[in-house]
């Protein structure tokens, strides 16, 4: 067991930048692997900025790139955030440098992991990322190393904290979308500009990843299908409760003979299925494997102290000396990412009609269904307050997207049929 | 990236040893970190028994040590079973030798894992045993690794599939343990001596290891505190589903200032809860730590599969060079297991009586927990078919045990109760 020290520098000093000075000031002897851990140098936006811990006995540096290429630390530690700017010029300059880097910046690994990994494996250096996914809760290291040993198939899970705290308070308090985000802004579980979150980019940055570490293929945020929950009703919301499920943000990649499916978008899942019962900012993923079977992982995906603690994870690891692919293979082995065309996938789906309240307008929309070859598996028609018209709610069995898509582009063309309609997809696993 | 390939010796040819050799020939190319890996010597009970596959072009062992210590490859996979004997014999040989050691050898690891971590650790060697617990869900790694920047408080769950499928047939199909068990027997899901399964020894040797990886103390499978289910009346499943739980057998380890409870008891879980949503041979455990809060986790706890499939990850991690702790901190300064006298621990818990059909009976027993000071929390008295006597059950507040079963055998000693009275702990998780 080496007892060498290692020096870290730490970019950002955010929300997470500040957990993990806190942890480490908090467990002074945190030694993992023999050596104790130590942070040197930190760099973020403001020197005077007033924070909850002392950054004076600390090199400071104006400019990450000169921390992270700095002789005076052995790992550098990117807390900055965002694809571009900053946060990736000193990643790549690290790597350059032939310094370990640890990120919790879902977006650049998303986003530009490819070309990281490649940089990273030929330094032979360690770019590890596990808190980019489900905070605390180690996905990225099951996927990537538990689970090395099994074809993994499919991952689907709730992988946006936010999104699902706002879904919960819809379902649990019959409140409406904006209602929510105004509260969830307010109490900092939102922020100001909540796009990344509730337009579903977030999780599809997380579930890129995790599909480039199980499937063995080049990370593509590109070829990533996404719809968030801001256009989600209150009434969808309640009208699925009535059938028996939950509204949730689903983020989910599939593996089949084609390529590979990543999708983001909101799904129906029954009311005791662990997704459903996974709520507030809860974060839970399943993986199926044709060895292994299905596992279920389940925890907080946020927040200082978790996400801190799967970054001291992955100093920790580093300071193993472990040298592995960034992702599943070697960078320049991962295999294309070929997106499969969304429109042939399978599945059940919810559908929801507001219609005019006059006679034959059910039989025109179930005509229409069964002419394009839609089966329906249950009908709902319920009275709404305070809505125009009647909702027509109805679960299809299982059918191809592109045959649901006609069908329902055929009913929206009735004349009773007074809005867009609805369609949510009913969660697969 | 290192393209050395890595020669492997596999001692054991039963269900895990033979679903890793399945494994390696489905996978010829497995190279999770760029080299290859070949099995290159195998030891087994008999040569000549016939197998699913072809060993004849590997070289044959009768002593496992003399393949733990064979120049001819690079890493020793025990997989014979037994905390002694020749599974232990050979992982210290192959540990003297420097060899790389991954075991599934639960036993081995919860009785002996303190001396053989100081071996591997001398020699700068791993010894990795993800498979030992939960079979291919990722429980050790996730503990040892991807929690090591958090501060474990608690660790509880569902450890023995055998056990969880005996208690899931009691409760949905109404039959009695004997007739579960020996079912099981049949079918292959139990063993034809059962005693590590249904006494909760397998149980017992997981969570112990657990507990070591967790809270930094050396295994010591000796101050496990240990119950089975061999002991459970279908009639206390059946009374306790109509309080609205499930009886499942909890495995614990709790870390406190006094030191650490390491439990197995048959526990009871509100039928919503995880672990009573987890049934059959599934495997789920909840982890709790101070900064992570809590995570949970389920899969598939056996089988050759998700078994081989973790011996393979731990080669994979052989392979990445990583040196690290065995347990969570060094061997020679892991701190010594502090067992906490269990009579101590809070807790509610279920009570069943058996009591004669007369008036009196009911204040009897429960001036009886009133006086030492158990608060009762629910009540139910109901006939039941084909019993002598009629029951009486309750549910307590939280309660030390001392006190509880103090009451307990007083109530046993009044004169209208006509059996042991039955105490299963209500799970706190």
């Amino acid at each position: 067991m080496s007892a060498r020290d290692w020096r870290i520098g730490v970019a950002g000093l955010g929300t997470v930048g500040a957990g993990l000075l806190g942890f480490l000031a908090e467990r002074p002897g945190f030694a993992p692997a023999g050596g104790r851990v130590t942070v040197t140098g930190v760099s973020a936006r403001s020197r005077s900025r007033p924070r909850p811990f002392d950054i004076s006995s600390l090199a400071w540096f104006d400019d990450p790139v000169a921390l992270a290429t700095s002789a005076d630390n052995d790992i550098f530690v990117e807390l900055i955030g965002g694809s571009d700017g900053p946060a990736k010029a000193a990643v790549e300059a690290a790597l350059r440098a032939g310094k370990p880097v640890v990120t919790a910046n879902k977006a650049l690994i998303a986003e530009h992991g490819a070309e990281l990994a490649v940089l990273a494996e030929a330094q032979g250096v360690p770019l590890l990322f596990e808190a980019a996914v489900m905070g605390g809760t180690p996905a990225v290291k099951m996927v990537r190393e538990a689970l090395v040993g099994d074809d993994i198939q499919s991952i689907a899970g709730i992988l946006n904290g936010t999104c699902n705290y706002i879904l919960t308070e819809m379902d649990s308090g019959g409140r409406a979308f904006a209602d929510v985000l105004a509260e969830a802004q307010r109490l900092g579980y939102a922020e100001a500009d909540p796009t990344m979150d509730v337009g579903g980019f977030d999780a599809a940055h997380k579930i890129t990843i995790l599909a480039a570490l199980a499937f063995g293929c080049a990370p593509n945020f590109a070829a990533a299908e996404i719809e968030g929950v801001d256009q989600i009703d209150l009434m969808d919301v309640k009208l699925a409760r009535d059938l028996g499920y939950r509204v949730k943000l689903v983020a989910s990649a599939d593996r089949s003979e084609d390529g590979v499916l990543v999708r983001v978008h909101p799904s129906l899942a029954p009311i005791q299925h662990p997704l459903s019962q996974a709520g507030g900012a809860l974060n839970a993923l399943f993986i199926e494997g044709s060895r292994i079977g299905r596992i279920f992982v389940q925890g907080p995906g946020a927040g200082a102290g978790p996400t801190a603690a799967a970054v001291a994870a992955d100093i920790a690891d580093v300071m193993t000396g472990a040298v592995r692919p960034v992702f599943q293979a070697p960078a320049t082995t991962l295999k294309p990412f070929t997106p499969v065309d969304p429109s042939r996938s399978m599945g059940r789906a919810y559908l929801r009609f507001l219609v005019k309240d006059e006679p034959g307008v059910i039989a025109a929309v179930s005509e229409t269904l069964a002419d394009a070859g839609v089966s329906i598996e249950s009908f709902l028609q319920k009275p709404v307050e305070n809505a125009d018209g009647v909702p027509i709610v109805l679960t299809t069995h299982a059918v191809a997207e592109s045959v649901l898509t006609a069908a329902i582009d055929r009913i929206a063309d009735l004349p009773a049929v007074l809005d867009r309609p609805r369609l949510l997809r009913i969660a697969r696993i």
